[in-house]
Parts: C-alpha cells; structure tokens; sequence
C-alpha cells in the first residue's frame, strides 16, 4: 500500500474551493500522517458531532486509532462499524498579508472518512498498539513492557481504511491583491514548529540511567 | 463572561472516564481556547461526520469560526444554524511509561458543542474577523488593510456560544502499576512545545522595513 501513487477523489472529498492546494498522492497523504500524533477524530452521538483528539497510527493502507472515544462509540464500531472523519493538521507558518482578508496559515492536513471497526484478533490488537507507541516515539515500543491480557481486554483499538483520503497543503509567502503591495503593512510568513524538550527522567528511576538511543535520536540529547 | 466561575456539565459534557482530568471552570476554558490557534470543527454532512481545521477566536463567552467549511455547512448555518463540535488540544508532553499501556500525552483540550450560527450583522462581522486575525497575531488586526464589502459578501464567519463545554487536562508524569516499577525502561515526560520562528519578510517589502512592536513581542526578535 505504501507504492500506491494516489487515493482516488470521492464526491466528499472532491474540493470545492482553494483546488490547487488538495492532493490526493500516497506520498503526501503518508507523510503528514506519519509526521503526526494526534488525530481528530469526529463520529455521530445521538444524532449530533463530537471531536475527540485520539492517537493513531498508520500501517500501510490502514490508521489504527486508540478507542478512548467512550463507551457508546466503542459499542458502536464493534456491532456494525462507526461512520467517522479522521483529521491530521500540522501547522507550519503563519502568513501576515497586508490585507486582513488575505491572512493565512501554512498547513498540512489529511481528512480520512469511511467506516471504523473495532480490532478483535489478538494479534493485529498488540501490532497496532505497538505502532501507536512507535507514532508517539519511534522505536519507544521494543522498550517497554508489552500489554497483558487484561490490559488488551480493557484497551479497544479501531481499524480505518485509507480509503477515501485527501490532503491539503498551503505553503509559501503571502497572496495579496495587487493594489495592496504599496501599503504600508508589514508582510511575511512567520514559521511555526514543534520543539522536543529535554527529556525529563521519573524520579523513581535509579539516578544515571543512561537516556536510550532512539531517545537521543528522538530529542537531538547530546548525553 | 470572563468572570463565569464555571460551565455547568451537561449529560454531553459530563466525563466518563478519567473523571479527575476534566474542568469545566471558565479560567481553564478560556486560557486553552485562547492559546489554541486553530480548532477542529466537526459537523454532520449528509450523514456523516466532517472535522476540518478552523481559526477561531474567543471574544468573551462567544466562539466565532472562520466559515471556511464548505458551502453546505454554511447554507446550513445562515438558515437554521448548524450543530457543530469545535475541539482544541494543545499538546505539551509524550509520557513514557514502563508499561506500553501507560503511555500517555500531557495535552490540554476544550470541546465546545452546540449550534453555530451564521454571522449577519455587519458590524459583528467585523469585529469577529479582527479578533481571528489577533487570535493568529496579538495586535496585527490593527496593522492590515480592513476588509472592504466585497470581502465581507464572500467571507462566512460563525458564531457559537460558550455553553455546553468542558476541558480536559492531563499533567505531571508517568502513572505506573507499582509492579512495573522496578523495569529496566526509561520512563518520564518529554516535553512538546511550539516554537515561533524567525519571520521571514516578503520579498515585495522595501528592504530594511522594520518589524513592527507586536511582532518583535510575538517572535522575540530582537531587531
């Protein structure tokens, strides 16, 4: 699934406006993906939107996505499925124009909808749980404790397709109108980023232990 | 508004599960929705659940949203107003525990649900659009060209009023089962933080043009 050139647009995720910045390539779709953490996920409650954040995984053609949505939607994605709309949004800049209209942000997102189902075989259950852990710290999974049963029985995990998939992509500077160039207004990008701290040891833990590779990987630590 | 001591939990709002991470004081509230930047707004479209990322700005007890949502959504919120789910998280931590199922995020996050309407009255247009504008920057409506009537025809902004919300917030650092204690993994928080970067001037700018007081505050630059 990962060589797929492109998800293929959908009534519902055909654009209606900005068309130039929507992709729909594997590579792009992928990329935000795997860049992020945390999820959007919006599924129906009696008949009304909730939007819960909710970490996820990608692997291959399909994001696992922790079930701490509650109980009523759990249900639901184990009977029948759960209709819901997943949304990643990274945030790269944000763009002063000197109109106000014209003010903007540089974005990367992907809207994934379709149908989750509830994760039942054991197996693909602990695999997705270790690719949410991986999601939050690459290669954090092999260096902890592995769920046991009881554990996997009161952690639910959902299933979706990247089926029906679009992304969207703002980049670049300002778009101003052309009479607008000689005002007086300061105009630019301001670049937004996510920093990783220092990492910030349990106190339970004997002192000096040593910080593990994929965790000095992980914050650039120089120790 | 800003001094309502507290949003009253409503059978929607009331927590299931990790009971002593959820607020519903105005100050908790009021501090994430205006730190937050961008929300994610779910609705219900033909059925099915859409969550697309939205600037926002908090103005006292009210949301305003910037209609940007596609034009069903919006008919929707000019004639009958539209339910909605506006979500926002601020992730300040990756909580490493011993134990995989103890992983955790320290995230901040507001769910506001409800029914937006669609703004009409001209003058609160304008006014919610610079208050979206300073939710970006603190101070840059005041230094951008307003919005002529042309742009206010084509530019949707929603009004959702802060009543049936809640936050919820999870802090400090791992949780254990005392077992798990003694395991040889690395375990504590490693912090996530956003940074701004240095602004990047549009190449139409004369050179030399100085950045302005409120963008030298919001940048910490020191030119």
């Amino acid at each position: 699934m990962d060589d797929a050139p492109a998800y293929s647009p959908t009534p519902r995720t055909r654009a209606t406006r900005n068309r130039d910045r929507v992709r729909y390539d594997a590579a792009t779709v992928h990329a935000i993906l795997d860049e992020g953490r945390l999820c959007h996920l919006g599924f129906v409650a009696d008949g009304a939107p909730v939007v819960l954040p909710t970490l996820y995984a990608r692997v291959g053609g399909v994001l696992y996505l922790h079930g701490s949505t509650g109980a009523a939607a759990m249900r639901a994605a184990r009977d029948g499925g759960l209709e819901v709309c997943a949304t990643v949004t990274l945030t790269d800049g944000l763009v002063l124009a000197r109109s106000g209209m014209h003010h903007s942000v540089n974005y990367r997102s992907v809207v994934v909808r379709g149908t989750a189902r509830r994760v039942s075989d054991e197996a693909e259950q602990r695999s997705a749980l270790d690719a949410i852990v991986d999601a939050v710290v690459p290669g954090r999974s092999a260096d902890c404790r592995p769920a046991d049963a009881k554990e996997l029985a009161q952690t639910a995990v959902l299933r979706l397709e990247l089926r029906e998939v679009s992304a969207k992509v703002r980049t670049g500077g300002v778009n101003e109108e052309p009479e607008d160039l000689d005002l007086p207004h300061w105009a630019g990008v301001v670049p937004v980023t996510e920093t990783i701290g220092a990492p910030e040891p349990d106190a339970a833990m004997a002192p000096g232990t040593p910080l593990p590779g994929y965790l000095r990987t992980f914050t650039g630590a120089s120790d």
